[in-house]
């Protein structure tokens, strides 16, 4: 594969060659934040809605990102033409930057690295996957923060249950998976994704202001809730619609994915391939 | 001043030169652990206290640290060596290392900085200082890991309210400060301080060990306890012994630091003059 490229602070640098100084508050005190969004066919999907939760994100975390929205495109798109990775991923961090006392903000770092896409996409979409739960409450969780300390840490513990994620809760409710959001679908047909102390996924935004022929509200769920679903599935910018058939001892339904997930996702695919920011960037 | 030097795995460094990769997953994911000891004259302070949790911390973390704890005495004896700071700070940071798909555990990266000792250290001793309370609890609090999101984003939260530092707490139980443990003195003239959910600080543990004349124990301590408390102070390795005579809008006691906090810092400093651990790495 010829070399991959990386933008770091408005410059461009091969990925092999990509670092941040050991004083960057990203690594001596896990301060930082970042959003990351697909290339479709050259096409950046839904790139306004990560951009805007990429500020937000900066903006409560009182990270100063010292380029506009325009040239923040101007960067991922010269990134795009020099990379020539037309399905890829590109993830945008902000540090906390060098800190002259190790504690103090610094003058953030702005990385931004394209990839493949992770092969997981293709796994279990047709037969659904396990996940396991576990008592975690995520700090600051409107924040897309770089703090997957526990989601990094529970790797062994949910291959030790054969599963493939891991849902938190917190004093009974449930909230999210470390990198995805849930969604149920009760013995009413109701489908319901927690409303409270969750990340704002893309996905999990679009599936809200879907135009389908059954009601999608954002509630609070319990565990018994989850238990008791008919359908579970999970949603993120990898994954799409992902479906869950069994959770901790729990089997989901009749143990295969659900008819209105399946619905869900062809909705969902709809809106993907309309694809409304593609307009913004196109690689010349 | 002269150049100052790091070490990362096992090789010297001008620490202004000293980076890590943006793929570590230390900067992807927060996911590191540290450890931080002063030297005086020249003699690393309680060292094999440090060591040893340092080692907890990274079995914990599931970070596998290459070098044996000679090895590690030998490199940080090479540092300071070559740095020539006799009254300093030494930090060791394990990072999970680079990883191949942002996620997974890479191959550990251990730096070892070296640094002046915190200005802080003059500050408050003679008058106490004044803290205030915020609900939160460290994720593995037992393991010193990198992760001071909250604690850096409270900085403007404790500016704001003229105080120098934050006290967490969770469920009306007080736990720690970011960076230092907390002890209360009763009216009855125990000296108490949380038995769970926090970071062993080693000098938290000398104290717990002092022999003095008066009962120093590990308890369930609320907000209401420490608010009653006649005399408070917290404990760190930069700090030792720092009184502390304001939390939120209550003055402790009669606003100084007190009689008892002051027999502790006495009492602390003839073991930190005794140094036990000081025989094992003598500059040459």
């Amino acid at each position: 594969m010829s070399t991959i490229n990386c933008i770091i602070n408005s410059e461009l640098i091969p990925i092999s060659k990509a670092s941040v100084s050991v004083s960057d508050l990203g690594l001596q005190r896990g301060y930082g934040i970042f959003d990351y969004f697909k290339i479709l066919d050259n096409t950046p999907v839904f790139l306004d809605d990560h951009l805007n939760r990429f500020y937000r994100s900066a903006e409560s975390m009182r990270l100063k990102l010292k380029y506009s929205d325009a040239e923040l495109k101007d960067q991922i798109h010269e990134l795009m033409n020099i990379n020539k990775m037309p399905d890829s991923g590109i993830k945008l961090t902000l540090t906390g930057g060098d800190s002259a006392d190790g504690f103090s903000l610094g003058s953030p770092n702005l990385i931004i690295t394209q990839s493949p896409l992770p092969s997981y996409q293709s796994k279990g979409y047709g037969t659904g996957i396990k996940i396991v739960t576990h008592q975690h409450q995520r700090q600051m969780p409107a924040v897309k923060s770089i703090d997957y300390l526990m989601a990094v840490w529970l790797q062994p513990f949910i291959k030790q249950h054969n599963a493939q994620d891991v849902l938190y809760h917190n004093n009974n409710l449930i909230t999210e998976c470390p990198r995805a959001n849930i969604f149920i679908v009760t013995k009413e047909e109701k489908v319901l994704t927690p409303s409270i102390n969750v990340l704002n996924g893309i996905i999990r935004g679009k599936v809200l202001s879907l135009e389908v022929p059954f009601s999608i509200t954002e509630v609070a769920i319990t565990l018994d809730n989850v238990y008791d679903a008919k359908e579970i599935f999970m949603t993120s910018t990898t994954k799409n619609i992902l479906p869950i058939v069994q959770i901790d001892n729990h089997q989901v339904g009749d143990g295969t994915p659900g008819r209105i997930t399946q619905k869900i996702a062809e909705s969902l695919l709809m809106v993907i391939n309309k694809n409304p920011s593609s307009s913004s960037i196109m690689v010349s």
